[in-house]
């Protein structure tokens, strides 16, 4: 009977876990899991620091029980240490010390990411806090829900740093966010960028731009955080949160290539360079659909896709990873802020000649209650009429994150902006228009088309 | 200068003169309206009578003053009498009797529909109306407003039978419902049906199935309905809502060929089979993307599609309309109730196998507060795996209507079920799942047809 080996028991490691077992219900497969923590949804851990979700267990997309029920076992608590492709076996050391040795038929690593830690003086004191693992979270909760904090500063405002602040908002804390660029956001443009800077303020974030932190020092029971042109503030808890790094030390240790950010390399069929060896989720590099190139794009639909196929193809499969449009979303306050392509400099850098248009639309007919305001901005080829991207902005309540969808799935079929008006979406008055603002947006594209080549 | 004639005021007529003008600014375009409403969204008529849209004035989609700015001449409180395409000219009378003729280089009929009059005794009694004209909605309005009714029936469960349901309950009437068949609504399958009724009944909304109305008499100061099968029940307002046909006259009597339903025959370009004569909206025949044969399937979205494209290959382009799928969502009370695609009969009709599976998902992370269950049924060829249709029920504050558009999206592209894993969609714990609910179900058909096939 066949042996599967994954290393790594979040999203990619499962979801190649349970693609596996559903085809093929005669492999063994066995997952070793770092922490006790399987298959959490670790995009849930603001909402638990925030108090909406009371408890963490309900963070668990299975419990232990769910998974082992589809008979695959779980290794709870165990690091791999060390891969052998020779010999087609994984060092592995528990919390207690303890080694083993497991052998494997196939193997797909899915080891995740790490927390990038900027070289800032104070990272390790009490009160300084990331916000990675379940553990993290714990403390940060413990932090909040025991020792009434009064303020937190946040540096960096990724999802994390933006869903943060709005947890500690939510939690009653004075809130700072630190970010070192001139904009807050680099995933969308400016000008929506600019929409959620607003949110935050409206919100009573204090938002300081342009700040490189150099250190964290005590100030009585105090943490006080200091950074470039003079920037001095303090606060009762700090949270770091600048960013990931693919976790491919191991892989690449066994000689497994790595590439763009050090993510380890990986075919279509999400293989290796050495045989029997898969890898997914966000430690690998990914391949970009419209770009047709592999870049580094660390995201959890991503990582259940790719575990998936992964999965599916150490069991015998050759389906293909399609790519990633880079399609998100995240909520910040009453925000959904949502992004699919390529941006501005990324169109141009794959040889495209990007033209931009921004539209300001009403999410339902204007004439049914609570109609909302959505901010669109399209992305196509000048050249060729192709789509290339969308950004939306608007209420998280007004369905920006399906209209996303919409374009995404425009993108997925590399159709023309303009060929979007023949599709047949759903309309009543309560929840679009008869020209949803899906394809009102891309009419404004096209009549920005023809005044910039009149 | 080219002369552009367009009878019809609504959405395929006004898209028509909107468009030609957007391309040619030299061409002259004057539309026949039959009433002093041009460009009103007939679908706001429910949300008028239930005093959510407290001024009819904003039903309309644009004033007159927007559409003449645009450099449209607008006949209003014309009717359209006769065409004579030897001559090029169309016949019209105003409401004071006056006649006049006028003559076109092209012409785009866009009449719309009627109302159907089902064979029922009574129908011209005062307190029983049809919903389909803004002077039809100020009558009900009215009744309702000044005339304080308790009670209201309410015959057929189309969507404006449901939306009419809906806004007499908010009026605080106490409403029945009665429905010729077996099921209530035909446009989803019955398993989706019956959570429409179940929402109906927890808003005391009374529902008759397997009535036919015979009859509607006058009962003192109320009105009492006779039907099938001894049904007798009194009301003080009835509402007739038993569905429409194609306004074709005008086009039949001149020479204009016609087809399923009556409906004025096109080909996908929106030309009729008279040399210069255009027609769009809820008066033809639409092509169906999938059978890709032509059907009678009135729908807003598809007006505007229909006269957009008429009014661009009128002054001289060569857009082809690509087709419906028969996309459509209508809010009953909190329930969102969407569908595209094909149902099991017009799917084995077009000879397609096709299998139906039905998910409970979610509509977001379940620990995230808030989350609602949809109900999604996807339809596939069992043969070749391509999507055929689906639908959805559920809050419809959960994206239930952009969640068919993705759908959608996939049919227009004619995907795989399968395929559909591939799909780029956008995650956050507060709006999804890091797989969509959209790609859950699929999943789910997937599951279905290795079962049906063990």
């Amino acid at each position: 009977m066949a042996q599967l080996l994954i290393i790594g028991g979040s999203d990619a490691g499962i979801s190649a876990a349970l693609r596996a077992r559903e085809i093929d219900r005669s492999v063994n497969v066995t997952v070793v899991v770092a922490d006790s923590f399987p298959n959490f949804s670790i995009c849930g851990l603001p909402f638990y620091v925030s108090g909406e979700v009371p408890d963490w267990r309900r963070l668990a997309h299975r419990t232990v029980d769910e998974i082992e029920r589809e008979g695959i076992r779980l290794l709870l608590g165990h690091m791999a240490t060390a891969i052998d492709p020779a010999q087609k076996t994984v060092e592995v050391v528990n919390t207690g010390g303890q080694k083993q040795t497991l052998s494997y038929d196939r193997l797909v690593i899915a080891t995740g990411v790490a927390p990038i830690h900027p070289p800032v003086v104070g990272l390790d004191l009490p009160g300084v806090y990331l916000l990675h693992t379940m553990e993290d979270s714990f403390q940060v909760h413990h932090h909040v829900a025991e020792r009434n904090p009064q303020t937190a500063i946040i540096i960096g405002a990724g999802y994390i740093g933006l869903e943060m602040a709005d947890a500690f908002r939510h939690r009653g804390l004075q809130v700072a966010l630190i970010v070192r660029s001139e904009v807050l956001r680099t995933t969308v443009d400016a000008s929506l960028a600019r929409v959620v800077e607003d949110e935050l303020r409206r919100h009573d974030v204090e938002v300081a731009k342009r700040v490189d932190v150099e250190s964290i020092q005590r100030d009585g029971s105090r943490l006080m955080v200091s950074g470039s042109n003079g920037f001095r503030k303090g606060a009762d808890l700090v949270l770091m949160a600048v960013g990931v790094r693919p976790s491919s030390e191991l892989a690449a240790r066994a000689g497994i290539s790595t590439g763009a950010r050090g993510a380890i390399r990986v075919n279509r069929e999400m293989a290796t360079n050495i045989p029997d060896i898969y890898a997914a989720g966000d430690c690998v590099e990914t391949w970009h659909q419209i770009t047709q190139k592999y870049t580094y794009l660390p995201l959890g639909t991503t990582a259940h896709k790719q575990g998936r196929i992964a999965g599916e193809n150490a069991v015998g499969g050759h389906r293909q990873f399609l790519g990633s449009l880079g399609t998100q979303v995240v909520k910040v306050f009453d925000l959904a802020v949502a992004r699919t392509g390529l941006r501005e400099e990324e169109a141009r850098n794959a040889g495209f000649d990007p033209l931009t248009s921004e539209s300001k639309t009403w999410d339902h007919k204007a004439y049914y209650p609570n109609a909302r305001e959505l901010l669109i901005r399209v992305r196509g080829d000048r050249r060729s009429g192709r789509l290339l991207g969308a950004q939306i902005v608007g209420h998280w309540q007004a369905q920006v994150a399906k209209r996303i969808d919409i374009f995404a799935a425009a993108l997925f079929h590399e159709m023309k902006v303009d060929d979007l008006n023949d599709l047949d979406l759903s309309y009543t008055p309560p929840v679009s228009s008869p020209w949803d603002p899906v394809q009102m947006s891309v009419q404004d594209w096209a009549k920005s088309k023809e005044r910039a080549s009149d």
